[in-house]
């Protein structure tokens, strides 16, 4: 096995945890960060651990600055897409003529983006952006990347509608702990991904109210709203022609575990369900520094694709909806729990 | 609405639970006691609060002793069997003569017993017993029975194979606070609610190697083997004859997500994953006053009737039939890991 070339393109947590079973494997492997990892570089380059991460990144990992983009993916076999889903569009502008399209693309980017004022998926993006031909791969599934650094047991899916593409790419990046699972459903894939951030602030909003209360646990309210997340989840994927066991698989459940258990659209809801109006909850979290609030962003653009433009009845996904409205329109606490729950 | 009269079974935890909602929709309830519930009554009875849920029983529930059966049962609408499994087959028996068959069962008992050298579910025990023609409904789903007694949000299924007999009891019984859904699959909700606590095992197993290595979390795999659970209640299900949504929805994946939240399965298998074997567990399991751990049962007698009796694949089922290995065939550790994630 010689192992592929494979250019990693952004160097946070996720870019760079991959660094890890990707050379493990025998790959070679080259990172290359954005301007806004420009620090963590320079962390790298002196062989500290990646602040995010708490590892440092195999030595055999070629580092490229920002400048060297052309460099970087130059005879790639794989380009792995790694930017946040902000940085995105960018990227894929300054690569569009650089990718051929032998190079197999791999996003683990979550979320939806506007291209020419239109909302599209990741893959919709890349293929609007490369071209259609573009062999692309997903990457779902519950994937914390400081576990995945660590050589902890970590199951993902690749998602590709060409069912031998993902399997070539299983082949060069599987390893004892990275274990990777093939479906050919990407759409459901992306859906659950960019939604379970709209999930985890409803399931947050629970916590925050339990822990106001105070005593009294939520735990069964909490499994409600779980479980009426997923089958929402299955419900959305179905309308848009992907599969429902994406949403009861890896891809959706196993996603929004890992989700809910940290992060700021948790800490969002839980703002917002210990009593804190949205606007005081959002510069709550700005002022500790977290920024942008993805699930935030999402329940709003959720709203208008999935119900307003697509039609999917309110009631057919009450938590989305509700959760938009807490957000969005006003919608009091009080009623929200009685909607969703 | 004048209310039902209904008799419950069993002042253990979930039974005396339900004399909350009951009684805040105006039904006209009696508790009986077990004879293992005896120190609880005379608690109950000078008004204390209940041990295990932290509320007092409101003063219009009555009390009966368990020699006075026969009283608490005479012209009850609906009788509510809510002791532990071990205790069914006993409480069973003494009923079979004093139920009429107007009378509703409404049973909120989990697992398998043991009816003349055959493993029943609790609904084909009540049948055995009680007559094929009686009007039984099986509650399953997320509650914390400490939550219910407390009024917080418990979304549960009564689960009948006639839809109008649950719906009936869903309108004397729902308040604003339990929340009653209808089924009409039996058979799901009960596998899921007895192969439950095998699965809460294995999710423990992972919990317990995190510990042991300190640091570093496992939410990764815990996740997945969340996931895969979940998809193994649907298969077995499925194979049953019942519905694969009943694992997807409150009875399968709300009820595991409460299962895994504490409990003496998640223990076992956290004992079991820190690196103690299975006996040395059990021992310190019932050293600390823990005696039955349900799941270590079912995991054997669910291998026997769903594996090896049923002929369902082990490579269908791997969680089930791993942590069966692990449990009861000495399956290593590192093994086990291996197999199920």
């Amino acid at each position: 096995m010689s192992g592929l070339r494979v250019t990693i393109l952004g160097a946070g947590a996720m870019g760079s945890a991959l660094t890890i079973p990707l050379t493990d494997r025998g790959n070679e492997v080259r990172l290359w960060a954005t301007e806004y990892d420009r620090n963590v570089l320079n962390m790298l380059r002196e062989g500290k651990v990646h602040p995010r991460i708490n590892v440092t990144i195999p030595s055999e990992v070629a580092l490229y600055e920002p400048e060297e983009l052309e460099d970087a993916l130059k005879g790639a076999d794989v380009v792995v897409v790694a930017v946040s889903s902000e940085g995105l569009l960018n990227v894929l502008n300054r690569i569009s003529g650089l990718v051929e399209c032998k190079q197999r693309i791999l996003a683990v980017t979550k979320g939806f983006v506007k291209v020419n004022g239109r909302i599209l998926t990741v893959a919709q993006a890349v293929k609007s952006l490369l071209g259609e031909e573009v062999g692309f791969v997903y990457i779902s599934g519950p994937s914390i990347a400081k576990e995945l650094a660590s050589r902890s047991y970590t199951n993902v899916i690749f998602n590709c509608e060409d069912r031998e593409v993902a399997l070539e790419l299983k082949k060069a990046f599987e390893t004892e702990y990275y274990r990777i699972g093939i479906s050919t459903d990407v759409i459901g894939a992306e859906l659950c991904a960019a939604l379970k951030n709209v999930y985890a602030i409803a399931i947050g909003v629970v916590d925050g109210l339990a822990e106001a209360k105070g005593g009294i646990t939520m735990e069964n309210a909490k499994a409600t709203l779980f479980s009426k997340s997923i089958g929402e989840m299955a419900e959305i994927v179905k309308n848009w022609g992907g599969e429902a066991e994406t949403a009861y698989g890896l891809s959706g459940i196993g996603d929004l575990l890992v989700t809910i258990r940290g992060g700021r659209n948790g800490m969002l809801g839980r703002l917002i369900g210990r009593g804190l109006p949205v606007e005081g909850a959002l510069n709550e979290m700005a002022r500790k520094g977290f920024g942008v609030v993805e699930g935030y962003v999402t329940a709003k653009v959720g709203y208008e694709i999935i119900i307003r433009d697509r039609g999917l009845k309110p009631s057919r996904v009450p938590v989305l909806y509700n959760t938009y409205r807490l957000l969005h329109e006003g919608l009091k606490l009080e009623e929200f729990l009685k909607e969703v729950l």
